[in-house]
């Protein structure tokens, strides 16, 4: 019959129930626990016969549960006669494994691609890939979503004065690009370099941060370092303040406390994975990008194009 | 070259080393470890191209990630032009999911099958499937071991007097079948019936067992309520003393407290799940199954029958 069907798993059903909000549907009834042996046990509450299924699932840590549950819901909906089967993984895990940069290194992010369509994918909508050749490693469709729009529109309403967007490093000057073209301002980038080995690297800013409030993007912050040895290069730089955003706060290890210590005055991110309240400090905001995931869900559905979300 | 190499992931990686042992090589170099956020990090550290490789991992708790390591060594295997990507698996997780026994039920076992060939694996070793039929799961050549004789080699040397062999289930007998064979007794079964919906389970024993040393045999161990309870029918119907073996010790949940607190004397594994500590009981026996998976090594390896091992 083609009716619209969300369903969540268990690595961020907030943000689940905010995109059924969104779509005016309840969620999808089905329970996702655990046998006594740790095995994932699924049960589908409802028919889904002749659906469009859309599941949610961000494949933070614990990644491999999350990627395992995804799989084995997938299975489950494919031999239940879904009509199609539409994958909304926020945040991609695995990504930062997309190439063999060292002999007999794998390519996880390909195998998880793999993975997916093996399991009967049909349709994959993310947002905001580390690399966005990971499109290329599927076959079936892909929409590819931004997070820049959410992060710019947050920042324009704060109303700052005499900007500039920095990127902490050269891999992520596009997407810096993007936030300095819609906020209006210079972009400047971090140009870490090892003068010798084994010796420090030196943070060498390309662009001028004297007197003005820096904002550094980043897709993922993982251990925190780049970006808090990036917001004390600037601050050294002569920039009165810094803000730090990012649209996967996978905030690992030492994160927490390096940014809590660090010259940071605000870090900005979004709810694609979820922070326990023990990784919420006092400077953080999380913005919601469940009304951008629930738009391109229901384009999708109605087989509109998803690029308009970008404009 | 053809050149045969034995690698081990993190499930059982004493195991590896006994097998690698009764080959005489050494394991194959490579570090399985984590990034601070949880994912898998492979260094192999040896080259393998043109090697005949073969890879340890008993997909066992925790589950997920023990899947994990094996997809993705595979993969970065597969990249590195191994000749062949022989999958060794002495114990199969999820293999319980095998069938659609309710609707929308996933077939995880087969999942998991079409998982391990997307990734790139030309053959699979695996020991005493809980279902037979999952070899057919499998388009490549899958060797299936049997763990029987090797618990029956272990009652023969304790010769025991008047033995009944008892399989706790209707589901086991054909295993129960082949160990009463080998040791030349009879075959009892528990005959376990729901007399009316929400009525308790009676025990019927199929077979007699007065003044008999039982022994109870499965497949898997896993929160030990089935082979605890056959336990106290048979002591309950005349049986003078119990043993229980299985090839794949699970024991999760209540199941180490159960058998411990149990009518069972002696618990007989085999070591394709490696036992922690606390999970050794005084009445545990572990046998080891390294010479069985040794030889089925040397012997696909040299492209001979492994069928001779079972006779
Ligand atoms: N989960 C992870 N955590 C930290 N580093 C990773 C992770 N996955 C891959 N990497 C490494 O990150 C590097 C790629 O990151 P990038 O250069 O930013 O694309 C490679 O050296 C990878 O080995
Ligand atoms: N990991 C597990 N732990 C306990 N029960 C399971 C597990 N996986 C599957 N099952 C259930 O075990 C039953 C199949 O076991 P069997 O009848 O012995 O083949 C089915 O009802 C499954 O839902």
């Amino acid at each position: 019959d083609g009716s619209l069907k969300l369903f969540t798993l268990n690595s961020n059903p907030a943000l689940a129930e905010e995109i059924a909000e969104h779509l005016g549907i309840p969620l999808g009834k089905c329970t996702v626990s655990r046998f006594s042996d740790g095995e994932v046990q699924i049960n589908i509450e409802e028919s889904i016969r002749g659906s469009d299924v859309y599941v949610l699932q961000s494949t933070c840590a614990p990644v491999n549960d999350h990627v395992m549950e995804l799989l084995i819901m997938i299975d489950a909906l494919k031999r239940a006669s879904a009509k199609s089967i539409n994958i909304v993984m926020p945040y991609y895990g695995y990504a930062r494994q997309d190439r063999k940069a060292r002999s007999r290194e794998p390519i996880a992010a390909k195998l998880v691609a793999d993975l997916l369509e093996t399991a009967g994918t049909t349709r994959v909508i993310t947002l905001d890939l580390h690399a966005p050749q990971i499109q290329g490693f599927f076959n079936v469709p892909i929409d590819h979503l931004q997070g820049v729009p959410i992060l710019s529109d947050y920042f324009e309403e704060k109303n700052l004065q005499d900007i500039i967007v920095v990127s902490p490093d050269h891999g992520g000057v596009t997407r810096a690009r993007k936030l300095a073209d819609r906020l209006k301002t210079p972009l400047g980038i971090i140009d870490k370099r090892r003068p010798k080995p084994n010796v420090a690297e030196v943070m060498n800013i390309i662009g001028n941060v004297e007197g003005k409030t820096a904002i550094l993007i980043d897709d993922i912050i993982d251990t925190g370092g780049t970006i808090t040895l990036a917001a004390d290069a600037l601050i050294e730089n002569g920039a009165t303040e810094v803000y730090a955003c990012c649209t996967h706060p996978v905030l690992s290890g030492p994160a927490i406390d390096r940014i809590e210590n660090s010259a940071i005055k605000e870090l900005v991110v979004t709810n694609s994975i979820p922070l326990p309240e023990e990784k919420k400090l006092d400077k953080t905001t999380v913005l919601s990008v469940a009304p951008l995931i629930g738009e391109a869900i229901i384009r999708v559905h109605e087989e509109q194009s998803v690029s308009i979300l970008f404009d």
